[in-house]
């Protein structure tokens, strides 16, 4: 794909200085930019690049003031990192959604019904009932059980597993290899230590604008009429595990193999962090950061913490102890010879009247 | 599906009061329950619900004395909660269950069995001289290799992936994307500080009534004859790592995202919670709790311990000292006050005796 | 498969004593060897089972005199286990390459180049343009995006999925579920609070060599040209988490559920233990030691360092301040009593001088 600068002047509603002609088929950073390229320059500290970059051209505020001649072409626009990041998005959109078509062979229910402009690849599979929206691409192998309802502008990379009875939002991507909708782990104990297994009858809902990695699992919510929820605009990593009847609020972010144990809601623009554990049936406050395998046992709802450690504590705190602990063995070793001081001091203390007496 | 009151009554062995012929299609919480659904009562706390609820039926205990007036229908029994979980495994096996047939296009080996009542999904495959037993459900895009033996009454989620030579017992669920029987991690380290490859030949024995959750991999035992195996009545959840030649007990429970190392023998009726760490080698006690985020580096030899920590201690003392891990910095402070008081007073104690003697 | 001892011994450039004709069919330990087997002996407190063995065969040094009788015949070699680790990677091979031929259906772009000796399994997708070489085994329900060039000798195991663009060199072998070259996990925040998707253009390079386990995740790098790249030799394990733009050096040897955060580089001849977490955009030093579940937050710069905790400090350090940890209780409380001591002894002191002045 290759646009000309006037084209991307114009998505912008930037001003264009130099040849509206040349040609731009991506995007990268200022410092490592190649011609058909185009970048940007927003943080002052980049300006050095803007003289010696081989982009074909730079956004760049309307304000700015070069101080040396520039070879590239300029658009200019109020915000370039905003501009940038909108003309990423539409780059992305652009190059996610160029397939299109059924390849054979490809299973699809009787029942079920696809929107306009679908993609279906070989081996895919779309089980009874079910209905996708419009602009749905749906990538090889992969699985989309019964009496699922998926909105417009989906993408579901191969292999993704989408169980029965899960409704996924517009705009969603799912990458490679990953589940919405299996079993919760749920298991009545018996007395003879064995246990019965509790059918999993909720569903998943994934709202909108929702981002979801590879070989992540998402399970099913318990009770029929129960969901497990992953609000709008939640961005997920891979490797992630999301238990049974969680809620994930709004514009939450999930770096990878973070594990949400049962019931759990998390709150909206949080930041969690890798490999952090999130026990279950707790509530995790709105704005909250949590470190890197950070575990959280019991419910935090202060907003705006940034925790660390296991139990998870503000993260000054965990460190300024981390600092100390790292420094133990001298402490105990400085207690001890205190200690000894102490119990020679006392003797001397108490020798020393005696002494006074004699 | 739809039963009526009777019907349920019958399979529970217990007694109907109120309309025997009432429709019942699904399970719920007697709080949260719906026309058409049956719930129990078996906590007291939860009795105010008894009389509120929208349930068609409860389940309650034969001494059960209404204190107000109950419009759902009863099923009086001995043992509520107990009835309650018997209805679940029974509808989880009816739903369950359901599918059967062969969807294509699908994959066998003229070599391969299956027995009755089966259910292949398109895209599903099946290897040279694998023996399936009878009412055995294999979704869609599953694969089995060659030579695998699988028994009665198994579920193989969508695209579950079975290597070469597994055994799987009756009544085992997994769940999608999981590996069963990859290579153990296995390689020889050379002088010029590469590897070579040991080839991984021994299977995986799954026993009877095991769940196993999502995205889950148990790699293969090293030698030819070894197994890895998982006894009978185990639950697994999701994205758990299990190495090469482990055994993991009857009755244990293992929640997501645990890693057992290769060559580790876990007990029977163990709780392992999520992300615990388990190292290579050593061994596990029966009923041994292990707290989320736990790492056992050594073998626990003593039963029912509850740990947690790494290296994981008693999970009493663990908290004990991370109460005072939160304070470090505090007493790191007030050791060093008292180092000063104490040459301070040590001087003193010196210098009182001279003013005595002035 | 099945060698005359003769024949292995021809391989391994070693000398029979013995029956030359006798079949070999696999390989074992010594202390656990069957007829048919063979066996080798390095370690001189494994030699008692030289002598009680059931091997058909034992690679034994030169140099090697037997005290009892024999029944296994011998190869004799310079080095028993590197000539065992030879025969290893032979069988490993042997056996791993036996799959030829196309099962129907699969599916391979007209565009698409593919070399000698293939396997391509039922179910598995060849996208356009992709290039594959020679004895390169694909499993069934593999998936191989658009662009995507592969060396000779390549095994993907059942439903590994290998996103567009992505490179791998000879020798690789990637196990079931394994993901390569989807998204890196880069969202651009807006004032709103939601987020934008920065478009992932990069790929991965996956050098010679090199083993990956199973339902492993490897994202691609964010910008087109860049990266992300798996060096010569590396040993990877299961369910491991590599972000975008990360590199890993060669031979280094990853455990399971480790995560590696974007743009981080990893030295040469590193060994990370299970469930390892490292930061982003840091640098590891080659012959780098993490232990199980240590957390690294800032480049190690030293070589050769052996490291644990989080954050990860000198392992020794690590241990010795743990067992501090575990007597904290105990440490303040002698601290109070110290503290309640010394206000006493102040006192004591303070009135000694008082008394003594009336």
């Amino acid at each position: 794909m290759e646009f000309t600068l006037k084209q991307i002047a114009h998505i912008l509603k930037g001003e264009v200085r130099g040849d509206g002609d040349v040609k731009i088929n991506t995007l990268a950073k200022i410092q490592e930019a190649r011609p058909g390229q185009i970048a940007f320059l927003a943080n002052p500290k980049y300006e050095q690049y803007a003289y010696t970059t081989n982009a074909s051209a730079i956004i760049v505020a309307k304000d700015f003031q070069p101080r040396k001649e520039i070879k590239s072409a300029l658009i200019l626009v109020d915000d370039p990192y905003s501009s940038f990041t909108v003309l990423m998005e539409q780059y992305h959109k652009l190059i996610s959604f160029q397939k299109s078509g059924v390849e054979q062979p490809s299973f699809i229910s009787e029942s079920a019904k696809m929107g306009a402009n679908a993609y279906r690849g070989a081996f895919s599979y779309i089980g009874n009932n079910t209905r996708i929206g419009d602009n749905v691409k749906i990538y090889p192998q992969v699985f989309v059980g019964d009496d699922v309802i998926i909105g417009n502008n989906v993408i579901l990379h191969p292999n993704v597993k989408i169980y029965a009875r899960t409704r996924i939002g517009n705009n969603c991507v799912i990458h490679a290899g990953t589940v919405i909708g299996s079993d919760g782990f749920g298991f009545a104990p018996q007395e003879d230590g064995s246990y019965k297994t509790i059918p999993q009858m909720g569903n998943v809902v994934v709202e909108d604008d929702v981002t979801i990695g590879a070989n992540t699992v998402v399970d099913c919510a318990t009770l029929q009429g129960d969901s497990t929820i992953i609000r709008q605009g939640v961005k997920m990593d891979n490797l992630i595990q999301i238990a049974h009847n969680v809620e994930v609020g709004k514009n939450t972010v999930i770096a990878a193999q973070v594990g949400i144990s049962g019931s759990t809601r998390v709150g909206e623009n949080c930041m969690i962090a890798g490999q952090v554990g999130i026990a279950g049936h707790i509530v995790i406050a709105n704005q909250t950061s949590l470190g890197a395998q950070a575990g959280v046992s019991k419910s935090i709802t202060e907003e705006g913490q940034r925790l660390l450690g296991y139990p998870a504590i503000d993260i000054k705190d965990y460190f300024r102890s981390y600092a100390v602990y790292k420094k133990l063995p001298e402490i105990a070793h400085r207690l001890r010879d205190l200690e000894k001081k102490t119990t020679e001091q006392a003797s001397d203390t108490f020798e020393t009247p005696n002494n006074g007496q004699n």
